[in-house]
């Protein structure tokens, strides 16, 4: 008698990292059900990232669902702000950019719990980063220990004892190169995967926000060869 | 020189509860910011409820954020579930009830805070009880204390240590009739607020759910006239 895998929510952006964190979930064997929040970013490119990274990486489930975070503004990603270009690694290192969306990893993962606790999972995959990435405070280990321990006074599932919300950040340690190279080896196809803060409307990457900086070096530092089709390089491949 | 009131994020459901916090939070001297969430709950005359509370007490602000909770479901109150009746007090000590929404609290202080940040307020209330209540895990002390950790850790504006969010909850420790006491003296009305889980077509209160139950009990031991419109009790007031 075969046991049937245990469900985890998995956040996914359409980005490198979380397509990463949903490949470590279904390698850790749970039967994934991905969520994504359409917050109003201004790259929707990364919905359409979402939907393909989930299909090729055997979500049993891909949920969009719309939360309109523009309502309340205060970050580039979110309002008519411009976003940040060729900042170098001492810059990013130097403070929260105005790409920073106030609050957004509570709200998402506030979703993530409620979804979870339908479905009667304790386990819920966010693929944040505190080493190559702009500084944001909901990315950092504290952030992450600080929301589980939320979780399981917050929810009928964590009070009754039925089990024990865990929040993973398979990623959290790890180095942009890292975490290409673990992807490559859970099999992940980084071509469909989509960073970029600005994109162009074509859905070419800026190449030069620090998301596409961070990105780019990673693949640099990795050893492989980096899948983006970046604006101006007529030669990437095709997006698919 | 008089120093411009500081601002505060205030959860407004329409009930009376909420609606005694607001009240609080004007007391305590703030420009309040009402926040309701439109979760998908089966009484929209919550929201005509939650307007007219903002109205009556002064708002400077009052936001209707859409947040389909019904997407995920799970709950009594944004699924087809019937809603309990007439249980008991002992009924109600025993469990937690269907009408329970998974991590409803954790996803609107997750919102509040959003808009918080934005607005640079530190301060939000929210009328949660843990005396005459239905025992919802999100509305004990044990979950308040745990989101003001977390949103202290979550923001940029509470790791750059601009100042510390704390989440209000004037009426945690009080019974119902002590609620509606302290409302009466800071001069809410609540005529216009709503608590009914399953209110007829006409917008009449069930008298039967455990919200109904414990605000009629409430008025009854506040020595407090009731101004609820009750189904089959022609002679209550009129809505206004």
């Amino acid at each position: 008698m075969t046991q049937s895998p245990r469900p985890a929510v998995v956040l996914l952006s359409g980005g490198l990292d979380s397509a990463t964190a949903l490949a470590a979930a279904r390698n850790d064997g749970f039967r994934c059900h991905a969520l994504t929040v359409a917050y109003g970013q201004r790259h929707a490119a990364e919905l359409d990232a979402a939907r393909r990274v989930a299909a090729a990486l055997g979500a049993a489930e891909h949920r969009v669902f719309p939360l309109d975070l523009r309502a309340f503004g205060g970050s580039a990603l979110t309002a008519d702000l411009d976003v940040p270009r060729d900042r170098s690694a001492e810059e990013m290192a130097a403070g929260i950019p105005i790409t920073y969306v106030p609050a957004r990893n509570t709200v998402f993962l506030a979703l993530a719990l409620a979804w979870a606790e339908v479905l009667g999972s304790f386990d819920i995959f966010l693929g944040v980063n505190a080493i190559d990435y702009s500084g944001y405070p909901d990315c950092r280990p504290e952030f992450v220990r600080a929301f589980e321990g939320l979780a399981n006074v917050a929810t009928r599932a964590g009070v009754e004892g039925r089990g024990r919300f865990r929040i993973h950040a398979p990623l959290i340690h790890l180095a942009k190169a890292e975490i290409i190279r673990l992807g490559r080896e859970l099999g992940v196809d980084y071509a469909p995967t989509h960073s970029c803060y600005d994109p162009a409307p074509d859905g070419a990457a800026c190449g030069r926000c620090d998301s596409c900086r961070l990105r780019r070096e990673g693949f640099a530092a990795a050893g492989v060869a980096d899948p983006t089709r970046y604006a101006g390089e007529g030669e990437g491949p095709a997006p698919r």
